[in-house]
């Protein structure tokens, strides 16, 4: 007998989680799934033998006994749900971001407090395991004191009109920073004290009509005075393209590829081989890992490494960022925390 | 419900498609797995929910509500297992090879035939997505004509001293490289007719009194008149070393990797990457491919490609390869078919 | 009979220019050397069969048949010895930077105006065949509009504390970004407007003492509302790190690389390969190639591709990205132009 | 003053000479040359500056003053030359092959012999300075004792038919396989003892016409029981590739690359870079290398590493393997050596 899941949100990034409970995570049993559609509730409750189903989530937190749950509702509805999993005392893995708004992550985190549960962040990367691999090496002082953090985050397409609006996906830098934001905390140790974005949207006029940008690079500054700096762009027509670097005194990692499948062609016109097509290619391992262990937290009773308070940083970092990109000025992460 | 299974022999290969079968093909359900070992038994049962268990395969065979087996018994059995599994009508994939011996194989073959059961032969790299990509490209023409076959298959460490004897493993050229031999027909698109090799027993000098090797090189002549190399080794002391190349007449494709992670180190010794460390991690996902495929193929009703006689030719060339090494000759591949 | 030559300044890049004139451009003759240092002009001469020497440049700009000169004396004495050279009516191919103050700047460029000779300015990066053929490719449209710029210059050694002095050097930012600041103007084909740096002082403590930093990043902004970054280190302990790209609307161009011979060593710690040890590895080739191309434009009439309004750019860049360090803030580019 | 070399024979190769000794080597002047060609005399002596000329190569022998000679005639002239040039006394530098003929080798050898001169043949690859690393490395024990020696080779394009033909290149196995059979005896530090050789003519049918083939891979045995195998091709359409890996007990060692020059191209297509186009890309360096170090020799009247006699062994080898073609048998070179 595993733990009892139940998982709250059956879209695109839900029907991953099902699958991960169903299949790849021998200590857990998914046994209810809540969704507002119908018809998608029907198609995975059947996909995956999920016994039980709920179009409402309040409904599947009342059931006495479900553990724990996945929380992968849209981006919006976090930070409420989160508030109501911790009040029904079931332990929480939430996809990112807790929510855009800091007052909002404020309040989920302390009702997370008040009830005593674990909650773990779906920051991935995290879990990847070159990610993770490379966090050791520097922990073990193979690079010496990291001194520069360098992160590219590129997307093969635009994302739609509608999710590209501010009050939707928080804009590009929110939207797409959040995991840079968290893997630069993390494998810096160090906190970002300060930003700046350069930001514009060159190939994709149509967002500009919903305030959006499709390219930004941004500088970061640590409290360590260590420096970074961020590329995101989402006219990466060659593939998905998620690079990550930190040079240190005494060497530097490199983390990532653009490579998908070791396959060379060799013809007249050169040498060519394949990229990674978007994010599941490259992080699908990493999406099961994650949930992997955050049973075995359930089961061992330890913390989650990828806590609220990380989640809540990062999106402090994009806030930030944001406001550098719309008032053109070096910002202080410690001016949006007030 | 899916496709009913039973599952012969569980040991480490056997445990690799037990998981397959639980959780990675949606339309096969593991009903059954036989093993001599009953802690075996009790422990594969237990892991992937087999509710049936047997230490004598036939009675597994007799089980009437099984549909089809996976042979993963030891290399010895496949033809014995075989036989009768196909006279027990049951639909049959089998782990490579069929038999060292030709007869053995015919004999199976006949069986299979009089039964018309299908039978599918777990050469995976077919299933692995670089090769079955590379595959398509030449059927497409992009390197024109395929006038040369190189191969690189090397083990980091060697095999035991017992499984290197001829009558278990077959001897390494037959043992590495039947994979290749497959892959040599396969996308060659032509038979092998001469073999060469060069072999010796060069960094465990252990290996000698078994009557085995460690090193060879061999030479082919394809019916097109085509030529090809295969070298083996089992001293790759950095890793597990997979590389195939298909030169034409207007390209050339190359199918392989070294690095397994996208990690990059770089310090005043130069710059480091790891390598690919054993056969499942390269070929896990290929494994789990072909039990996919071939239960796709009994639900729709259609013939596996991979067949027994593909198996039999390359335990001929094997076979050759391996005369070839005893005589220090060139060996058409006819003379050992008679 | 070639164009003849007079070399001003006979250092470290002094001699690889000797060795160019003397071997490697069929139509230059190195007539004349000028170096405040006997030993040196003895060596110089004495290796490159130079047949006239002078302790005073000046002595050098009286020679009547010589016809162009190559300015390699201090960074500190360019814009003045350019000034001289050009009111000898000398033709003047001038190692970069132009100067560090723009209106030193101006002075030159009003004398080499008024004088009617050539000048070429020596950022032999636009030389190299890679970058070369990047700008091309470019221009072929073949990433479509360029919206971003990325850079990453990174010296495996701290410089002297000496150089390191803002009044020499002109500090890091400016001495190590000036070849950046005119790919970007180059391959973007567009006025970089705005800065931002973030640097600090992090692997060297003792270059604070003389004021410099040893890593920074430096965000930019082209006319065009395309962006850009760029990031430098004096602690790339694992060699000399010379990398661009330019991201475009349909692609993306990388020029640069890590590996300096083709040699992988694999051992049970992995594969191994080496870097690129310094400058002189990398771009020797190019430091030839635009002598060569100068003395071209002398032969045939023609006017030089990289000017001195080129190099002034460079430096007003280098001038506003070192003000944006001192005072936290992002600085227009016309700001330091007035 | 240095070294007086004599260059004998202006083609293609003899220019590269010449340019080497005019400019690329110190301790040497060029100050004759002699070829057939009165046209070519005038060109190579004017462009580089070389001050007397012959048509007869032997009265530039006869010419006192001169103390070594570089022999770049026809490749079927090498053996006649060197003796002559040994008899009248001089250094000699010659471009590979010695001959195809044992016996020519021989008589050629004696006369160097008798006369006491020195004799270094042109196998540039040892003096690039990756092949030269690994040798290193080797001798350092860096991958333990070799036991597999492979090898690429390949020409983007075949050779004239008039060429093609056994009396004047020898056929392709020893056209092309003498720079690798010598690496081979050198990186390995064991002769190669026996041979078997694959080969057709599968992409260029007018080959045949003339008695040639177009690919081929050829087995190797060595002394010490390593064994190896060399792969050809005359249809590289996509690029000049020369690899070279010697595999040993505690690692192995790759030299060579494919990617010219270091430039991505990153588009819908996936990612693409360039191939080496021909030889003089990949090795011109080497060229001038091996004459510096002969120069050397000379000033430091110490010997060539290269000699006569390696040269014969390489020529050996290629007897052997165009036996084994022809015979479609293994070959011992000692057959050939009798």
């Amino acid at each position: 007998m595993g733990i009892r899941f139940g998982l709250i949100g059956a879209g695109r990034m839900g029907r991953v989680f099902a699958n991960t409970l169903a299949y790849s995570v021998a200590e857990a049993d998914l046994v209810a799934v809540a969704d507002p559609e119908a018809a998608t509730l029907d198609e995975v409750s059947a996909r995956y033998g999920v016994p039980t189903r709920y179009t409402d989530y309040h409904e599947l937190l009342a059931q006495k006994d479900i553990e724990a749950v996945v929380v992968a509702s849209p981006t919006g509805t976090h930070a409420e749900v989160i508030t109501a999993a911790a009040q029904a005392g079931k332990q929480i893995f939430s996809e990112k971001p807790l929510s855009q708004d800091l007052k909002a992550c404020d309040l989920a985190l302390a009702a997370v407090k008040k009830a005593g549960v674990k909650l773990q962040m779906g920051f991935m990367r995290r879990y990847d395991a070159p990610y993770a691999a490379a966090k050791q090496k520097i922990l073990e002082g193979v690079i010496g004191q990291p001194v520069m953090f360098k992160a590219t985050s590129r997307d093969p397409k635009r994302t739609s009109l509608e999710f590209a609006r501010r009050e939707h996906s928080g804009g590009m830098i929110m939207d797409m920073g959040v995991h840079d934001f968290d893997l630069a905390r993390w494998l810096m140790s160090s906190e970002v004290t300060r930003v700046f974005s350069e930001g514009a949207c060159l190939a994709f006029p149509e967002l500009k009509d919903v305030g959006d940008i499709d390219n930004a690079v941004i500088n970061l500054r640590f409290a360590t005075d260590a420096i970074g700096n961020i590329d995101m762009s989402r006219n990466a027509v060659y593939g998905y393209d998620i690079r990550t670097e930190v040079l240190g005194t005494d060497g530097s990692l490199w983390i990532g590829y653009l490579q998908q499948t070791p396959t060379l062609v060799l013809t007249r016109g050169g040498v060519i081989h394949d990229t990674v097509p978007y994010f599941m290619e490259r992080f699908g391992a990493a999406y099961a890992e994650e949930v992997r262990v955050f049973t075995r937290h359930i089961v061992n009773g330890t913390d989650p490494e990828v806590t609220g308070e990380d989640a809540r940083a990062a999106t402090a970092i994009g806030i930030a960022a944001t406001l550098s990109l719309d008032e053109e000025r070096p910002v202080l992460v410690s001016e949006v925390e007030e």
